[in-house]
């Protein structure tokens, strides 16, 4: 009945069991950043949608430059100066040329712009070009960057800074973005008082709410906070009945009274499948997930350090998913300040904090027995040490996730 | 008059110009994520506020089990059981144990515990302890973890979860973080529309304003746009100094066309000091700073992809700064997929897309002339070719600043 699974085994199992179903809304684009596309963007336009200079000049029929120099310049007749922000006028005829800014609209019959320092204005109604142009110099041509019908975005984008340039350069004023899942977060245990309480004799403040609830928000979903709860079977299953009709994940973290060990195993079971029961990683060892009508149903330990390890390895990943977003995740090599051993036969998260030292990064380890603060406050990233290591010396570059601050 | 600088002197020159003033405000732990902490946040309390049991069994005085095993028992009696969420009741006599759960209270007198597996409940009362316990095994003690005065974290820090975490494990339900900076967003040229309008002839959308207040965003600072404004300069120190009330930054990007090139440089000479003209990078070049009244003034690039790596490069570490951040921002190593050339004499900066195959981090370069979209979209972080660098082969490992999605 014990299903116990290695990390990896875990994510294996989450992604087979929880294919995403991106659901689209429509944003602005003004509320766009952060959100997962839910459908690739295709160019509908031209962009450039005119032929552009790229520098402060004259447009030019490049034949016309051919042969120049400034011993011998080229002489054209100045036919008009173009404005930015307004068309070219009429088209360019031979011999002559226009006035352009950089980013100003080349007339028909121009295929180069020349630079102003290549040029001579005689004050005539002439100017003399100095140096020939080859066909194109110096312009970029009506869709050049983007022409219609092109995948300029792919669904399952995060949309950063640089994407929300991109599609407001495609008049995307709306972007149809991937609905946020909304994560319900339950803490449960007798000895738990909410954060602003003072806790009386044997209770302990409920840390997992706030925490869990900010790394949901931090994986681009909603989180929903369905309180404490007494440890009690009964209220459980009711609470999760009432959460499933509103939140497409449900993390319960907690548990840990005799008795109440397996309620959430018991209450998971009674309502759909328990694909995992234990997992062979530390912190983390009491994880439960459970299949409760096609929504993951999550056990979280009730110690905050190892419900914090669990959720970012298993939990984070499955929301990006959820989300529609494609799956980005940076390691960065980090030198061991110290030694740190390990002996269980489990996959061992570590958290760091991370430092640079004449240009070299380094990480420290964070230490301290069963830690609830010590191991989470002011740490920037995490490692793991392999099943079967017993422990790195100092010295040694390890692969640290950083937890970044989304 | 004109004052180049290479990125590494505009870096020096923002630092040592504008120097970070956090101003604190309140907020609830629930709205602090990502938020940054104005002061340190010292300990008022013991963490954990008593002795607990890190294992279900019993409590007991450790002198009583020594020198038994599994062949002789130590029978002790069952003084009571502990319930999770209350105290431990009175203290521990000799020859005595009491129930506890994981996570309970130890009673007074008590100074281990021993795990249910190691005893044997004999159902009279009494119970058997088959292992000897040393003094404060299975035990973790008041302020164990954190212990009042202690600083767990330090101003400056950005909140993760973890650190939520934290401050929830020691009932901070109000945390004071720094003032988010406002920062003023200002499109100048004639030739800009705006995002939702179909340009006419020689016109363009404002990219930049959507761009650089997500940007703006991703560095945890508020957005407050200005608009498009035409090319003249009277309403150019107009509009700045209505902006000038109410942001702390001002980013001017444009400004392109003739005439109007030295107009954001002549209205912040007449209101304050030209730090810098001119930014030894590519792309970016056309690149000013200002200081106003003690305000940073940006004149950016008219060009989208220009003005996002000078913004990301320049603005975004200022800003981070400015609210109070310890500054962190970590590069990947990738290995570039084709060769790259550069022979500018100036800092080059490249957008790459980054993927992974057979476990091998790879970056491809973005190329395209003057690209606006395709230089942006999609694209995943950026690396810096050496000014004195002429170019780099495929398959050398560069460092890229991923530009993460905050």
């Amino acid at each position: 009945m014990l299903t116990v699974k290695t990390p990896e085994e875990a994510l294996t199992l989450l992604e087979s069991s929880f294919p995403p179903r991106p659901e689209g809304e429509a944003v602005p684009l003004s509320a766009a950043r952060g959100r997962v596309l839910c459908e690739a963007v295709m160019a509908s336009e031209f962009v450039p949608g005119f032929d552009r200079s790229t520098v402060d000049g004259y447009a030019v029929r490049s034949a016309d430059t051919f042969g120049c120099s400034e011993a011998i310049p080229a002489i054209l007749t100045v036919q008009g100066e173009i404005a930015m922000g307004e068309g070219a006028g009429g088209a360019l005829g031979p011999g002559c040329c226009a006035a352009v800014p950089t980013g100003g609209a080349i007339p028909e019959g121009a295929d180069a712009a020349v630079m102003v320092e290549y040029t001579e204005d005689y004050g005539d109604g002439t100017v003399g070009i100095c140096k020939s142009a080859a066909p194109g110099s110096n312009l970029i041509f009506k869709g050049d960057d983007v022409k219609p019908g092109q995948v300029v975005l792919e669904a399952g984008r995060r949309l950063g800074a640089q994407d929300i340039g991109a599609l407001a350069a495609m008049g995307v004023g709306t972007v149809s973005v991937c609905r946020r899942p909304v994560v319900g977060i339950l803490s449960t245990g007798d000895e738990l008082v909410p954060v602003d309480t003072i806790p009386g004799p044997g209770q302990v403040r409920d840390v997992n709410s706030a925490m869990l609830s900010a790394l949901v928000e931090e994986a681009g979903t909603e989180a929903v906070s369905l309180g404490i709860l007494k440890d009690d079977e009964d209220l459980l299953g009711r609470t999760l009945d009432e959460a499933l009709t509103r939140c497409d994940v449900i993390l319960i973290s907690g548990g840990s009274s005799v008795g109440m060990k397996d309620a959430t195993c018991r209450v998971i079971e009674s309502r759909g499948t328990v694909l995992l029961h234990g997992l062979a990683m530390k912190p983390g060892k009491p994880t439960i997930l459970g299949d409760v009508e096609g929504r993951p149903v999550f056990g979280l330990p009730g110690h905050p350090a190892a419900a914090f390890f669990v959720a970012r390895l298993l939990v984070r990943p499955l929301l990006l998913r959820l989300t529609g977003q494609s799956l980005r995740g940076y390691t960065v090599p980090a030198v061991l300040t110290e030694a740190v051993s390990a002996n269980h036969g489990r996959a061992q998260y570590m958290g760091v904090f991370l430092f640079e030292e004449d240009g070299v990064r380094y990480a420290k380890p964070i230490r301290g027995k069963s830690g609830l603060i010590t191991a989470l406050a002011g740490s920037d990233g995490c490692f793991c040490i392999h099943r079967d290591c017993e422990g790195l010396p100092a010295g040694t570059t390890v692969q640290v996730w950083p937890y970044g601050v989304e």
